[in-house]
């Protein structure tokens, strides 16, 4: 039987696999609502219909698939993310979408009928990869975040997100918001923490707090060749030690720090830089923690920034605080599961709903622990494990 | 008098000055055989016209303006370059061409007539902003490198240099080389040398010796809330040990070191780059310096990519030997114009021809020092400076 489903899981796998692929790298460029990510939505559709399940919008750039009365109370809502990182893996978002089509099927094959309603979500830029704000369809469904900020956000290209979206986002919906009573995100691990482990999968216990901070270093602009190096105030020495800086704190502190984008002007090999922008990512097992990691790289920057005779600001992006999933549904589908219990560094849309609605995620086991890079991976018996795993979960918590 | 040909100056200076002029940022995008630069060489040509100067191509993109016969021998050579970096500022190549054009208008007003051909150039892609290898033009002509090799670089957007120049390029012409018997490049200084003293305009000793090293970082590309610290190979932090490697090396040695351009993949804010490539501008004023410094930043940077697990690769991508200008030619107008002299860190398409030609070169005060910036600067009064002095001198090379 497992055979039978990690082929059945390969065969609808494949339907996606080619779209926004990037035949260099291997990774995946769909971001939200441009062409690749817009041929998924449609591949949502036609997988929704074929099994007879309505489909709805939020106005948000969220899409809904129903199995039972739309407008039905107490539904329990599962489902991911289309969009990925620039040259993401495959598995990241959409496996948890794929997961629950292929859950609903077993659920069937089974001859089970759910007394409250079961709705499939893909939710729209939740990388944050086109338009800068992690979970966004998240963040406007919950009211999280207004929808005239969302409004105006604009990607590299100056498209706004209203254009993007066709229309300008609804917002909060606390009407529909209110009709789920339970969420669950199936999603690849994206750390180590099962590889040595015989379990396919796990269940989540919370989300680091984390956030994103955009330190952006001017100096003076001027010739490479020609400028004495007493005279220079270079913002790319400011930027270079701010990087390993952030990487030491982190590392005294048990806590994560990436400086994984950086911008340039005018980025030419002969000029010195006018400006340096860096996006410090940082996470932390706890709130003290992860404040602590900042305000220690700020006070570095700062200090660096006098001695290069640069001027430094730093602006908050985002900043998403600890996340702790329904320790009751998290213990009760770990006993069901005979799973292990373990935290993330990621967040998820997850972390937005659990603040609404009881939310639980399982993650499936990730072989080279690697995620936001082609080199992500699951195997397909791993993935059928995951879809059997969420096919339990949903038949215990749709069928009183 | 000063006044009146310093108001000439800013007249001419004026019908280029809003070409290719980026209104944010105050500096110039004029890219080799952009639109930008295009219409810059129509204006050369127009202004030739008006001159009664025949215009003449190399079949590598350099133009040549003809007082005299185009074909005789022993003639004195006279010119610049439109293209600018990135953002550039407007007097770095310019400068030299539209004070030629004065410098002539100066001559014939004073009823010189030489008895040496006199040829203005513009030599195309100087800078190596679009297609990478600076001096393209002056290479090409002299034979410095092989059409061959140029036909195939591209810009950003994969334009070849051949597809931008509408052809392949023709390579070395030495029966036209043949031709010129001198070489003066007027050219805006680029640092801070004539600041303080009285002296408007200098006379170039030599060019420092420099080269481009590009170093790609390849790391694992990985999720940046989720991958353990101990566990990353990230690239950026080879890179960012490299950039404040090279600063310190480059202190120690009174040389110049600049890591102005970086490329990182995905770039994107959550995720560990899978690779980071910077380009290492360095420049000494002996090639034992040079070296020196090139081998430390190599070390430091072989030693911080094993302790970062990533993998280093080093290409050369140009280097340029000292350069030093004709001694007696540079001490001959020296005293003519009762200027210093002075060395630059800069490379000119002057340097290039030194090679073939006695050369010398022309340096306008810059207030700033600043350069490859929209901070450039030059008083009108000193660019009158310049064309007198230029036309001095070419008065000095043609009249026998």
């Amino acid at each position: 039987m497992s055979d039978d489903l990690a082929a059945r899981f390969r065969e609808l796998w494949d339907e996606i696999a080619p779209v926004g692929r990037d035949a260099d790298s291997g990774g995946y460029l769909r971001y939200a609502l441009t062409a690749p990510e817009i041929e998924l939505r449609g591949w949502f559709r036609a997988q929704a219909e074929r099994r007879a399940m309505p489909v709805t919008e939020d106005g948000n750039g969220n899409l809904f698939a129903h199995w039972g009365d739309p407008e039905g109370e107490d539904a329990v809502l599962t489902g991911s993310h289309f969009d990925s990182v620039p040259h993401g893996g495959a598995y990241d978002g959409p496996l948890g979408i794929v997961s629950a089509f292929l859950a609903v099927d077993e659920l069937r094959a089974a001859g089970v009928t759910p007394d409250r309603p079961l709705v499939l979500a893909a939710f729209v830029e939740e990388e944050g990869a086109r338009f800068g704000v992690p979970c966004l369809g998240s963040r406007l469904l919950t009211g999280a975040l207004p929808p005239e900020r969302a409004t105006g956000l604009r990607d590299a290209a100056g498209v706004s997100f209203a254009e993007a979206l066709g229309d300008k986002p609804a917002g909060a919906r606390p009407e529909l918001l209110g009709r789920f009573g339970a969420f669950v995100e199936l999603h690849v691990e994206q750390g180590r923490a099962l590889v040595d482990t015989d379990a396919p999968v796990a269940v989540a216990s919370a989300i680091w707090p984390h956030g994103r901070w955009r330190f952006d270093v001017d100096g003076e602009g001027n010739h490479a060749g020609t400028t004495r190096m007493a005279d220079r105030r270079d913002p790319m020495l400011t930027y270079a030690f701010t990087v390993l800086a952030a990487n030491k704190e982190a590392r005294l502190r048990g806590a994560h720090a990436t400086v994984g984008r950086v911008s340039v002007e005018p980025n030419a090999t002969n000029a010195i830089p006018s400006r340096v922008t860096g996006w410090l990512d940082a996470r932390a097992a706890d709130p003290q923690t992860l404040a602590g990691l900042v305000e220690a790289v700020r006070g570095k920057l700062a200090e660096r920034a006098r001695r290069d005779g640069t001027a430094v600001t730093v602006t908050e992006e985002s900043a998403t605080p600890l996340v702790a999933f329904d320790g009751g549904l998290a213990q009760r589908l770990a006993a069901l599961l005979d799973a292990p219990v373990l935290p993330t560094g990621a967040g998820h849309d997850a972390g937005v709903l659990a603040g609404h609605l009881p939310t639980a995620m399982l993650f499936v086991r990730n072989p080279t622990g690697v995620s936001h890079s082609p080199a992500e991976a699951a195997t397909d018996d791993d993935c059928a494990a995951g879809v059997r795993a969420l096919a339990q979960v949903l038949k215990e918590l749709t069928c009183r």
